[in-house]
């Protein structure tokens, strides 16, 4: 049987797990595919599983240099040593799997080009959605459609930081620790919780779904770290829930793509997305509704991506596809930064006559139409207001609320939660 | 720009659909495939969207002895002429893209070695959930996996009437009517109502989910006419509701497949699954639990499937991919017909002393654990006494309700619904 030798860089959770599977799995692979995956060579610093001396690698070059080895799996993540390495695997024709989202999102034209130069592959499933088969899905199984839209929850330790908060009321604080001690949200968090990550992966998945470039400098990024118990506890007085939602449409060459908390009625499929599981939401021309739901995260489920990669990679036999629009922008391309959207406001008052009709006075004179309001007064100087509007232009919507932090009895505009049906 | 030339027979519901999807989305598939698809003939009894005449073949012939036609697309269904145009097709060399889920499941093997005997490609994507991209991603997504269950709603039709009698409260009757006058059933409504859809599509995806051949005659099958409105509200009140779920599992060489109805509590990810969508959930031994879910049925959702599948032929460009394990019965395969699962038994008794202890004694002695019993004594002779079992062995169960069934005060076995968690 056809032996395919791999190397893997990086042996933390994701590398660990690729090894793993990889080792597992190895009979019913050959059996369905009819051949056999040998990690060759490992290059890491750490060995988060036991490693036979022999396939430890000193350097990038044993690797490089070895023309056994056919795929380079890289897990180290970052943007500095993991592009270097990539770009000297790909230099050399080596296909490369990487997951590193990050890197892909910042640098994808460079490699992709590094890529097409020596006609090797260059495949990243892992980086979006972790085991969810989503960007193949994309790019196999939908390409009969027009995507219009999709909203997905891709980022596992922000979701179970706002589940947390929905199951037991408490502050974001509070559950962001306890994350972290269980190992579901990272020393220094920043990433997450303030939605890098979920945007690195909104600008690879809306790329390849709509046919254009979307970078991350036009997706509008608010994470997580300003909703409150009582944001959350109201949304379910509202009948919704928040979830930090990556967002993207395109009507005609006009797009939007933007990640922030949101609210979603309880109805809406997403909002039984639970815990550390993540979702994609699609919208298309010939398909509809589609939605893929699974583990975005963690050592196996990555690893049954990245492992789904080489296998895929294999059996391309050397004619990889790339998606070559990526590598210039579209000129036709609008990036709307103006969106619609109905909106969740909570404003800390102080209880006083007229400041009801101040506030939406102001409103009525930027077009925020309201839907609801909620006011909870106990006649002291810090009582919150809460409205639902209708749909709202977001200039709008910040100019209003420009005029009203200006209102003598207005504290504070305390959330500004978009909200989706 | 390369052209693509291809036929498609049969131009019903799905036929009309994929024709449409072809003309609207050929721009955006050329613009990310790089070649144009192009409707050269299309042979149909009837037609459901206008076909110019030059299109309009007079007989299979033209098309099998076109050699401009590389693709033949059959959408007429049935086992007998559907069968042997896709012969004549594979014959001449020309890869075949069906959604006929009776003829696979039934002659999978001798259409797979008619394909590889000239090479073409076989390709059935649009068999199993519609616009769902399901068998693709089992086969190009989940490869580094060892698939240990799967649970799916793969009929449309059963699930919108299921949908109808939980939210409106009616009978299985009542519904049906309605969904045979919005087209939602067919005037003959058996294959859907007695489960032989689910059957037929089950037989398919379990195959390639489990990589050894899982025969029609091998599945258990139950239909949904037997599921009445108090049923259903019964499963309402202990938490649950009853969908019509495909359930395969493997276990080593032991594998258990089955369609019938199954209460299941309402926090299950496929208790959400509402009217005529479909929904997949599977594990995976990486991937862990993994769900899409969308429309199963359907001229657009149907042709998104099947257009994807002409894209993929395109692509594979001559080296087609087939599942050769399907052709022979592994001989090593156990098909387990004594699985284990809880029950909800509803039985109509003459509310007379002695009749729960006659019965619970019989459960006992077929090591039948109950977790509920309701009991609605109203003192007549045909009440309702409702069982919830703890997991128990299928054999036990039929030899207990056999003795049960036996007993003076029963009237009868009203309800027998497995129960998973």
């Amino acid at each position: 049987m056809k032996k395919i030798d791999i190397a893997i860089l990086g042996l933390g959770t994701v590398g660990g797990g690729t090894y793993q599977v990889i080792e597992r799995e190895r009979e019913q692979i050959a059996k369905k595919e009819g051949f056999e995956l040998n990690v060759k060579k490992v290059l890491a610093l750490d060995y988060s599983v036991p490693i036979p001396d022999e396939k430890k690698a000193k350097d990038i070059e044993e690797i490089v240099n070895d023309p056994d080895i056919k795929i380079v799996v890289e897990l180290i993540g970052g943007k500095t040593v993991a592009k270097k390495f990539i770009l000297a695997a790909l230099k050399a024709g080596k296909t490369v799997v990487s997951a590193n989202k990050e890197l892909i999102a910042n640098c994808w034209q460079e490699l992709q080009d590094a890529a097409m130069e020596t006609g090797a592959g260059f495949y990243f499933e892992a980086s979006v959605g972790g085991g969810i088969p989503i960007l193949r899905s994309v790019q196999e199984s939908l390409q009969a459609n027009t995507i219009r839209s999709l909203s997905a929850i891709i980022n596992g330790t922000t979701n179970y930081i706002l589940t947390n908060m929905e199951d037991n009321g408490s502050d974001f604080d509070v559950v962001l620790k306890e994350a972290q001690q269980l190992g579901y949200a990272e020393a220094d968090p920043t990433s997450d919780i303030e939605a890098f990550d979920s945007m690195y992966k909104l600008s690879i998945l809306s790329s390849l779904a709509f046919g254009v470039h979307i970078p991350i400098d036009h997706i509008h990024r608010e994470g997580i770290t300003r909703i409150t118990g009582l944001d959350m506890q109201l949304a379910h007085e509202l009948g919704m829930t928040i979830k930090l939602l990556a967002i993207a449409k395109k009507d005609g060459d006009t797009v939007e793509a933007r990640v922030h908390p949101t609210m979603i009625p309880l109805s809406h499929p997403l909002a039984n997305v639970k815990g550390v599981f993540n979702s994609i939401f699609m919208n298309g021309s010939a398909v509809g509704d589609v939605m893929f739901y699974g583990r975005g995260a963690g050592d196996f489920p990555t690893a049954s991506a990245v492992v789904s990669d080489i296998i895929y990679a294999v059996n391309a036999d050397g004619k990889h596809k790339y998606a070559p629009y990526i590598g210039k922008d579209d000129p036709n391309v609008i990036f709307n930064t103006n969106w619609t959207s109905s909106y969740y406001l909570r404003f800390s008052v102080a209880d006083k006559p007229g400041v009801l009709s101040a506030i939406t006075g102001i409103m009525g004179k930027y077009n925020v139409g309201i839907a609801s309001v909620i006011q909870k007064g106990t006649g002291s100087d810090d009582v919150p207001l809460i409205f639902v509007t209708y749909d709202t232009k977001e200039e709008d919507m910040n100019a209003a609320l420009k005029e009203i932090c200006l209102l003598d009895a207005v504290n504070e505009v305390s959330s500004c939660i978009r909200v989706e049906a």
